[in-house]
């Protein structure tokens, strides 16, 4: 019997034990946004800090840092194999709006399948499948097949603040061949995937101003310059009509167009464009010509007006003319742009778009991301799509995200590390919303998938990754 | 002696009781928008009622309205002479802000020539000034030189709600050769002129729709309409931007482009452009190619945004596209337009500039206004550039307003009645502002000058006006 399958039967019967665990977990309401629950955040940590410990990992630390604690520990006995560091977080929402939820938000209920509680899905639930998986490993032949890294951090809900100074400075504990993260949920349910790409951000605050104070469009209007006006006829410059293409010179220096490959796997995804089109409420699909809706998400760059105002806004009509008028202005980036650049060939275009007689300042959003894209042929992908594929009895899907992964961005810029996420939550089981669930079906799978990757890791040869 | 010169004596030596006369009035808070002060709207219209009668009008009536009361009175005893209808009204704007007063609102001050009260420059001062001239006449001569028609409200800063009910349902009482009013303010202090044509007004609110609600710009961004990004596209296009022309077709359709004679009288008023737009905190002025500021503003029409808002407009960045935007347009017209029309082509180009993907809806703001204008050669008119002109000693200028009129406006459309203002405030002296006040001079100068038109109108011709 090998080890992977050795690991299953413990899993399964151990069952119980392994879902009071998590239960007990989910108990604790580590919100990680509210100060009133710092005594909750430090619990959580202290809980799973024992339960590494117990499992067999070596220097279990709690890292203070300026917000919540960062959990690592290690267990590196294994020379010669891969190192995989292993990602999660403990921290959750808050549960707001309480009088939503069909039951306490931090007491576990299963029903229908599905079990009901504040952070189970995110991230509770996917986390201790990856542990559960490492533990049934452990009891099955007393180590691991690889070396397993951990990083599990309590401030993923405050955008993981102190994340990337932690990581900075502490590269020698986080090293490993590539990051293998319990966090970020599967695309659909009725589709395993794996993500591996995500979109780059940018953004910028325009400002335009016409005159030095609102004035009387009786009075004035037709001889001076309306601020609206001037701003509209900026914004609509930066599409091409026609195409629907960023007309932004520069902007696609440096973007590789999707190769046939690329396009045919795409295409080959199960997507209802039109009813997920419909859905949402929108008369038909836009944006660059030629691409279908999920090349225009995940493989083309974008520039989006997130915001606009000027003048007069409230019901009913005032005859002004706004002396400015503002526009919020963000664009999605795609390998091969660089968002600072991206920033400067923004506002080189709206400032020669700008005419004479108006002003145009501009305002950068601190903070950009960096697009992120893990190869198509990395072992840790392939594996992961492999196990997928046995587990489901259907092929899993490279899928990309139109948004930004913070941390799969963050890990490739600071360690040149790549990201396989692995995680058995879906995108539709409402975290960050009353009633979130995680299907407990999902949790089992998750933990004997865990078991399977990690025992198969092993054979892999991942060269200098 | 003629009458004139006896009725400028009378003035000179009745100007203590004349002035007394108008500070009475001046200190009743005749608010209009506010119900508390309805009794003072009542004692002021008592006040003039009293007055009128003394000077010798007869069938003075308080005609009471669904808001305030309108004054009438007549005086017909000049048959085979014209008739004027004398305009006026004796209600005023609130007085807050209080603190930024220096005295009283309501009791009037004289210091360095201006006196400082509300409602002393907007309307009472220049209403009492005309019927100052009116009585100096009666003192002269027993009697009017022409037959005098007298219409004095009390909802002016109400919009003049009702009294284009009261004027269509009271034609009889309203008919003359044209309408004289002591309303609307000289232009500048320094140039004589009398206000010959106003713009019309069309307003529309547009809502342009891409999706049910909002989304995030990652997930959906590329693939989803952005209504912020189809609206901009959409306004944009409603001008030329080569000439800057409005490009919403039929627009110009009946406009007559200005001839040669107005452009040169235009060109002959003494106007610091470039002071007045420095003065705005414009960089330059802009607007229809090939026409300076006063052309731009007087003559042409217009179509100006107003207001727009789309998606998150508070500080910092929000990735959201949002479903809906939203703007506030309205066009400044001129002869030849119909303000419905403009309303309907507008209406009809947005719609075809409407890009399938999206949906567009209109709100049209109840109510219109036409343009008017009074014909150059209006013998009312050249009356009243003679008399301006022997009064200063420069020639008086027909001059002509950006803005709306809504008073001749309306006697133009109910009455067929052109209008010619004869007043002597000026539009610098603060009316619905703190310290509002009026040039003591100009109290002498608009009773000494109504007293002359009225003399000379008698000798004029007004064939079938």
């Amino acid at each position: 019997m090998s080890v992977e399958a050795k690991a299953h039967a413990w899993l399964a019967a151990q069952e119980g034990p392994l879902r009071a665990r998590l239960y007990d977990l989910v108990r604790i309401p580590s919100v990680s946004t509210d100060p009133a629950h710092a005594g909750d955040i430090a619990r959580a940590a202290d809980f799973l800090a024992e339960y590494l410990a117990a499992i067999g990992f070596a220097h279990v630390t709690i890292n203070p840092t300026p917000g919540h604690p960062i959990l690592t520990g290690e267990w590196l006995g294994a020379p010669g194999a891969p190192t995989v560091l292993v990602y999660g977080h403990y921290d959750v929402q808050p549960p707001a709006p309480l009088e939503q939820w069909h039951s306490d938000p931090f007491e576990p209920v299963l029903r229908d399948g599905r079990i009901y509680a504040r952070g189970i899905s995110d991230d509770k639930g996917p986390l201790m499948a990856a542990l559960g998986g490492i533990e049934a490993l452990m009891a099955a032949s007393g180590r691991l097949p690889v070396n397993v890294r951990l990083l599990i951090e309590g401030s993923e809900e405050l955008g993981s603040a102190h994340l990337e100074d932690f990581v900075t400075a502490n590269q020698d504990r986080v090293a490993a061949d590539f990051l293998l993260s319990a966090d970020g949920a599967m695309w659909r349910a009725d589709l395993p995937s794996v993500t591996v790409a995500s979109r780059g951000m940018a953004a910028l605050n325009v400002t335009l101003r016409g005159t030095a104070k609102d004035l009387h469009s009786g009075r004035y209007g037709g001889g001076v310059p309306n601020a609206a006006q001037v701003l509209v006829g900026m914004l609509a410059a930066l599409h091409d009509p026609q195409t629907g293409a960023v007309a932004v010179p520069g902007f696609y220096d440096g973007v590789v167009p999707p190769d046939p490959e690329t396009r045919a796997a795409l295409a080959a995804i199960p997507f209802d464009e039109a009813g997920f089109l419909a859905g949402l409420g929108a008369k038909s699909g836009t944006g660059e010509a030629g691409y279908s809706f999920l090349e225009r998400n995940w493989l083309r760059p974008t520039l989006e007006i997130n915001g606009m105002e000027s003048g007069y806004t409230d019901p009913g009509f005032k005859t002004v003319i706004g002396a400015v008028a503002t526009a919020k202005i963000s664009c999605r980036l795609v390998p091969g742009q660089d968002p600072h650049r991206i920033l400067a060939l923004l506002e080189a275009e709206l400032t020669r778009l700008c005419p004479d007689h108006a002003r145009v300042a501009f305002e950068r959003k601190p903070g950009v991301a960096w697009p992120s894209a893990l190869r198509l042929d990395h072992p840790g992908l392939l594996l992961a799509m492999e196990v997928l594929q046995e587990l489901y009895g259907q092929p899993a899907r490279a899928v990309r995200m139109g948004a930004t992964i913070p941390i799969a961005e963050m890990f490739e810029r600071v360690m040149g590390m790549g990201t396989v996420f692995f995680s058995f939550s879906t995108a539709d089981e409402d975290y960050h919303a009353p009633n979130e669930f995680f299907r407990k079906e999902r949790w089992r799978d998750g933990m004997r998938a865990w078991a399977s990757y990690l025992a198969r890791l092993a054979e892999k040869d991942l060269g200098h990754e």
